[in-house]
């Protein structure tokens, strides 16, 4: 499983940055910048109740559902589901938790979900993938374990993710087999379930028993699932067995609405927050029917749309506010919130998809979300991962994790003897305080080039995406394999070919 | 004066954006976003109260103001000022006004500075231009005057600026005169002074007076000034002559210590404040010594620098945070706050170029900054205003205007009965709330390629500062002359040709 070395990747001292500390999350040290008024959300609030209880939800293809939801004193009427006003927030709010743990085979790289904390994962879902080298093309399980590898050795990066590619070279009924042990075997930091259908769940489940051991899964979170809906107000059986399964066994699910303003919900802010909040209040009340207790977080990936063509657009102020909005509708319910990230409608990595990524990216550590999915390498509104916008995003998160550090108040960060003994018109270069502080005072991305013009001239006139090709390959050409237990590798092996060997291959899920 | 059309500027239906409201400046309906508390703001000032007493500030080649530091109370030692604790603040609040407006000779482009209101003004200073035609290259006066008209056609900027590029072709000594006269004649925006020296300022006034009359500018702010320090702790006589000029006109001045952290100031975020705020206090300060009441702002132009290399750097964390603090600490001063946008190292109009200044402009906004400068073009450090980036940085500068006008709460953006209208499953996309809202609902940024990629290919696969090549010039195309009174025009252009007259041509400033 390990990939071969290209003749091309060759360790470079030039393009391979320093070694920087990894933290398992971001500990935010700032607050959160809200948008709307106390009157504002109460809106919002009463706003999803009349819509859960005047349209209701659509649960197709689960009856089990139907029952959990009758008995919690829901309408149903065929698969349609109307709730009393205030039945989710009260089901939420009386069993879900605040703030808990999902822990990650090395114990440093648990993440904790909830209250300070952000939690940066990489791209999930492109059936393509990009580089310079190699242009697009659909994505294949090496490129698939190359991600694995790759986002192992950044710093800025805290969670393996899930589909960080599909490996559609694989038999798509059986890929999230091996997408689960990629993960499992290349990195040794937390990872996604498979969300498609309680029977991937389950094996999802099975194989973290195999490498937590069964006692440690039952009494805590070793996986993470998202669960979109179909917005507006849908959820079908795809999505509600994955959600049910991990539900039962106690482990995570970000109940995400996805939607795209003016196609699956009104082509408003404030309309699209109150559909949100109807959708991701339903799930997440499901989970709690499902197993009082169960972690779950509010979930939103809501978006633009191009007005002229319909389509996606990314990075816009529309979607800025609405994942603010949606971390005070989160907090008021008292529940880690799960948005996006980098996400861009760009081809390549380039201004348009930088300008986008930043935003997107300071959007959702401003509005305080707990896990941002996407972080990294989404292109082409999620058609593409790409290497080279993985290197770029990637200090976007490092940039935002120190940002979020805050100011340094001790008395060596106030300076004030350096500034007495410098004086006026004289420089800092050469002080002790600079001398003592030079190497961790200021943030050090890896691709930005702040030389001279005549120096980057000389170095090749390279734009940002050519020197993040240079340093995509020199990481992962730095990767370290982090080991695996070779009993533990083996049962995950002998699993996954039993589990294979059942069902002929399916080339649609 | 006016600029040839080059045959390449053809005006192409596919490039041009759709025309788009314009306003004087943005409204900012959301707040601002804190980063130190109540206990780390009065460490600060207390810092910088020390700074003024101990260490104090060099005010060279200008016994005037020395004079008038010592009669409020100051300690002189030379060209050293040294400042009783408090007395900076005590002359700042008690005599410069919160809020002031600038007059455009088009009094629909008359801006406020203060409170709410957030101004966007394009690059100022660089003496290279860069665009991908014809590569960079040293500015002209023809580039100067291309710049001004395109920055005109711009409707999410607010400010013709001022050195919008240096036009190196014309004398040093003489060519603020022509930039004055460019933003005079080809728009009908506000504008800056010159910054240079006393005498240049004064020909600001001369030139303000023949445009607006006498009396106008005796009783109306109708220029800008930045007046850089030079940190640390020293005012130069070029800086104070032209502070002096203004202030005395009760023209409005930016008192803008310009620092990169670790050079020019301690290598912490806490050290560079303490020093910024000393700075612009002294400054501020003078400014209401020559002219009670006079309008200033707290201006803070606070980077880093690569402590690898001693490189200027842009888009960073401390950058953020020091902006951010900069808008607590101005608030407090019951003054306006200055500062600087879409800043940037890269050499290109790319991702790091797009990375750098949506993290900068997005900072500035979120520290509720009144007026900020270099906020489309800025490339290099400044050394380059880039015609592909203007554009690029002017979606950006859509995006925050957009952003801060924050979320409609009406009944109609609450779409409560398109919602209950549509129900599960359906689409938005022919709703008649979706066709009655399409055009205003959501902002259209004119850069981005949010097509498929299959129609991207089909358009030529072009990156983002390749349809920016295309737009600029189309834009620069569309500009349309406001007019200028030809009695005034002509008044002008005697007054220059008179001061051209008096001194022979010099290279140098």
């Amino acid at each position: 499983m390990t990939a071969p070395r290209s003749s091309r990747r060759r360790r470079s001292a030039k393009t391979r940055p320093d070694d920087t500390a990894r933290a398992p999350y971001i500990q935010r040290q700032l607050g959160t910048f809200n948008v709307l008024s106390e009157a504002g959300l109460e809106q919002i609030e009463a706003n999803a109740d009349i819509i859960l209880a005047d349209t209701g939800m659509e649960f197709q293809d689960d009856p089990e559902i139907l029952t959990l939801f009758a008995d919690a004193g829901c309408d149903i009427d065929g698969t349609r589901v109307r709730f009393p006003p205030g039945l989710c927030r009260r089901l939420i709010t009386a069993t879900a938790p605040a703030q808990f743990q999902q822990h990650a085979r090395n114990p440093a790289n648990t993440i904790q979900l909830g209250g300070d904390a952000s939690v940066l994962c990489p791209a999930w879902g492109p059936p393509f993938v990009h580089d310079l080298d190699r242009g697009r093309r659909y994505a294949s399980h090496q490129d698939f374990t190359d991600l694995v590898k790759l986002h192992h050795t950044l710093p800025w990066l805290h969670h393996s993710g899930g589909v960080v590619c599909e490996p559609v070279d694989l038999p798509a009924n059986k890929r999230h087999l091996d997408m689960l042990y990629g993960h499992i075997r290349h990195s040794d930091r937390a990872f996604m379930g498979a969300f498609i259908g309680a029977e991937r769940a389950g094996h999802a489940i099975d194989m973290a028993k195999i490498l937590f051991g069964e006692a440690f899964v039952a009494e805590n979170a070793v996986l993470y699932c998202v669960s979109n809906t179909n917005a507006p107000l849908v959820m079908d059986s795809h999505m509600s067995g994955a959600l049910k399964t991990y539900a039962k066994a106690g482990q995570p699910v970000a109940c995400t609405p996805w939607v795209l303003t003016g196609a699956m919900s009104p082509a408003t802010v404030a309309g699209t927050l109150a559909q949100v909040l109807a959708e991701t209040m339903a799930a997440m009340a499901l989970t709690q029917l499902v197993r009082p207790g169960a972690p779950c977080l509010m979930g939103s990936f809501a978006s633009t749309m191009s007005m002229k063509s319909g389509a996606p657009t990314f990075g816009t102020p529309e979607a800025g506010l609405l994942v603010l909005a949606a971390g005070q509708l989160a907090r008021r319910l008292g529940v880690p919130l799960h948005t996006v990230g980098t996400l861009s409608a760009s081809k390549l990595p380039d201004g348009q998809s930088q300008q986008e990524a930043t935003w997107g990216l300071m959007m959702s550590l401003f509005a305080g979300a707990n896990l941002i999915n996407h972080a990294t390498g989404w292109l082409e509104g999620g058609l593409v991962t790409s290497f080279e916008k993985t290197m770029l995003d990637h200090d976007i998160c490092g940039k935002v994790g120190r940002f979020f550090d805050g100011i340094d108040m001790s008395e060596n960060a106030q300076a004030m003897e350096a500034i007495a003994a410098t004086g006026p018109g004289q420089h800092f270069l050469g002080s002790e305080h600079t001398q003592a502080n030079f190497m961790s005072a200021l943030f050090r991305p890896w691709t930005p080039d702040d030389n001279s013009f005549e120096q980057w001239q000389a170095a090749g006139e390279k734009d940002a995406g050519t020197r993040a090709n240079a340093l995509w390959k020199a990481q992962l050409d730095s990767y370290s394999d982090p080991g695996l237990d070779p009993d533990i590798d083996a049962a995950l092996l002998d699993y996954i070919a039993a589990r294979k060997a059942e069902v002929p291959d399916r080339e649609y899920f």
